[in-house]
C-alpha cells in the first residue's frame, strides 16, 4: 500500500499543496502563485500544478512510487467522477478536463473535488471531526460552502451540485442572495455578508468607530470588523453577535435533517472565537432537539488553512483506493 | 433467499399489515384496530401485531418459512437498532422493546423503524422513486415528517433522529412551531397548519365559503378547505396554493442540501394536485440552480395508503440480509 498522496488546494490567487502521509501528516507543503493571464486557456495553470507536484516530491525526498495519486481541490462546479471542471470565474476556466490534462505530466492518477467537499473531508479524516460518523461543514468566506460526509464518504449528490449548504433558506422573504433566490444563510452570514450588513448599518446612521473608513469607500472586511470589536466598537460586535446567531438557526436546520454527531465551521471568520460561538451555541442550545444535542459537536476547524491540501490528499487515498 | 415479508404500519388509530414479495407486491394486506387503552401497558397492542402476523400468513396461504421477518413502522423517537420504542403520545408508551417483545411471538426476526422513514424507503423501493440514488420524501399530515434514502439506504442520523425534515426552518421570525423553535416548514405546510392558517384568516375577516362552519367551530380540516376550493371559495385556493410555495421553497433548500433524483411528498394533502404543485413547482424552478432542476423530479407518492406496509417489508428483507 503506498504511504504517501498529494493534495492540491486550487485558489485564484495561490496553488497550494502538499504531500501527506496516511495518518494525515504533512511532511512539506508549498504554494505558488496561481496567475492567471486572461486568455491563456488553462495549460499554464495546468503546468504550474506539475511543477508544484514535483517539487513536493524533490523536497520530500521521496520516491514517485510512493505516492497514490494527486487530487486537486478545485472552485467548482465540476464533474468530480471525470475529473472536468466546469466553471471557475477566478481562473477563466470554462470545461476544463483537469484530470486527463494532469494525469500525463505528473504520470500519475489525478482526481479532482470541489474545494469545499474537500475541506469537509479532510476534517472527517484527519481534523476536527476525526472519528466523526456524519460531518457537516460550513466555510465562511465570500460566500457560505458546504461539505457532507457520512460514514467516512463525501455526499456529492446526484450530479456533484449538492452540499451547496449555503443556499439554505432560512428566511424567504428575506435578503436576496447572488444565487438568485431569497433569504439564504449566503446572504447573512458569510464574511462578505457581514461587511455587507455592517456597511449598511453604517449608512443607515448607526454609530461605529469604522464608520469614517466605511463612508470612505475603504474596503472594511471581516477581519477589521473582528478587531473593531475587540477594541470596543459596539455595532462590529452586534454585527458579529447576529452572524453567530444566525449560523446558529442554520445549524439548527442542518441538525434537524442529518442528526451529526459534528458540524466544523472554517474559514477566518471563525477566529472570532466566543463572539461568533456563544450566540451560535445559544441559538442550537435553544432549538434544537434535547436527543440531537445528546450526540452533537459543533466546533472550529482544526486544519484551518491545510484542510484543502490535507483533505485533498486523504481523498487521493480513497480514490485510488476504490479504483484499485 | 425468502420470498416474503410482513410489513406492520402502527398507527394510533390502526394497526395496517401486509404480506409482500421482493418486487414490493402485496400479496393480503389487513387491519385492525389499535384499542390502546390507558394503562394497560404495551402488551395489548404487541398482542394484536402478532395476530395480525399470523392471519396475514394464514390467509396468504404461505408458510412461515418462506417469510425473512417483519418490520414495523411506529411513531418515534425510537432506536432503530435495538428496536425500541422510546415515546409515542398516542399509545401512551414508554421506552417499549419492541422487537424483544414481538420477536419470540411470531417466532421470526422483528425490526422496528420510525414511520416516516419507513415510508421514505417503501417509495424508493417500489413506489415513485424507484431507483432513484437519493430520495427525499416529505409526509404531510398532522406535521411534516420525512425521510431520507442515498443509495438504497436509510440516513437515519447518528442517534436515530435525523431526517426531521419538518423541522427545517424557513423563517426564523416567524411562526411558533410544536419543536419551540419558530419558522419550522412544519408550522407552515402541514395538513393541519394549513387548517389552522384558514381559521386564521377567517378569524382576521377574510370571506369564506367555509365562514361559518369554522366560527362554529367544527373540525374544518384540509380535505374540507380542498373541498371547498374546487366549489369555488376563493380563501380556500388561496391557502392551499400558499402551502404549495411554501413547500415548494423548503424543497429547495432540501435540493441546495442533497441535489436529490426524486423529491415524493405522501399524505392526503397531495390529493389537491395541481393546485399545491403548480406554485410549488414555480418555486422550485425559479430558486434551484439548474444543474440540479436536471436530475430533479418532484413527485406524488405512489404507494399512498401502502407505503408504510410495502416499506416496512421492504427494510426487512434489507436488515435480514445485513443481519444473515
Amino acid at each position: 500500500m503506498k504511504a504517501l498522496a498529494v493534495g492540491i488546494d486550487l485558489g485564484g490567487t495561490n496553488i497550494k499543496g502538499g504531500l501527506v502521509r496516511r495518518d494525515g501528516s504533512v511532511i512539506v507543503k508549498k504554494s505558488v502563485k496561481t496567475e492567471v493571464q486572461k486568455g491563456t486557456g488553462p495549460e499554464p495553470v495546468v503546468g504550474r500544478i506539475a511543477g508544484l507536484v514535483a517539487d513536493l516530491i524533490a523536497e520530500g525526498g521521496v520516491d514517485k512510487s510512493e505516492l497514490v495519486g494527486v487530487c486537486v481541490g478545485s472552485p467548482g462546479p465540476l464533474d468530480s467522477r471525470r475529473g472536468i471542471v466546469y466553471e471557475t470565474p477566478n481562473l477563466d476556466w470554462k470545461d476544463v478536463p483537469l484530470s486527463d490534462m494532469l494525469s500525463p505530466l505528473v504520470d500519475m492518477p489525478v482526481f479532482v473535488e470541489n474545494d469545499a467537499n474537500v475541506a469537509a473531508f479532510g476534517e472527517q479524516w484527519a481534523g476536527a471531526a476525526k472519528d466523526s460518523q456524519c460531518t457537516i461543514m460550513l466555510t465562511l468566506g465570500t460566500g457560505v460552502g458546504g461539505g457532507i460526509v457520512i460514514n467516512g464518504e463525501l455526499w456529492r449528490g446526484v450530479n456533484d451540485v449538492g452540499a451547496e449548504l449555503g443556499h439554505m433558506i432560512i428566511d424567504y422573504a428575506g435578503r436576496l442572495c447572488g444565487c438568485g433566490a431569497h433569504g439564504c444563510i449566503e446572504a447573512y452570514a458569510s464574511a462578505s455578508a457581514l461587511a455587507r450588513r455592517m456597511k449598511e448599518q453604517v449608512e443607515a446612521g448607526s454609530a461605529s468607530s469604522l464608520r469614517d473608513a466605511i463612508l470612505a469607500g475603504e474596503d472594511v472586511d471581516a477581519k477589521r470588523i473582528y478587531e473593531a470589536a475587540v477594541d470596543g466598537d459596539r455595532l462590529s460586535r452586534e454585527m458579529i453577535e447576529e452572524t453567530g446567531r444566525l449560523l446558529g438557526i442554520a445549524i439548527v436546520s442542518y441538525v434537524n435533517i442529518f442528526n451529526p454527531d459534528c458540524v466544523v465551521l472554517h474559514g477566518g471568520l471563525v477566529n472570532a472565537g466566543d463572539m461568533l460561538f456563544q450566540p451560535l451555541l445559544a441559538e442550537v442550545n435553544e432549538r434544537c432537539f434535547e436527543s440531537s444535542l445528546r450526540v452533537l459537536r459543533v466546533l472550529p476547524s482544526a486544519l484551518k488553512g491545510d484542510a484543502g491540501i490535507v483533505g485533498a490528499a486523504g481523498l487521493a487515498f480513497q480514490r485510488a483506493e476504490d479504483i484499485a
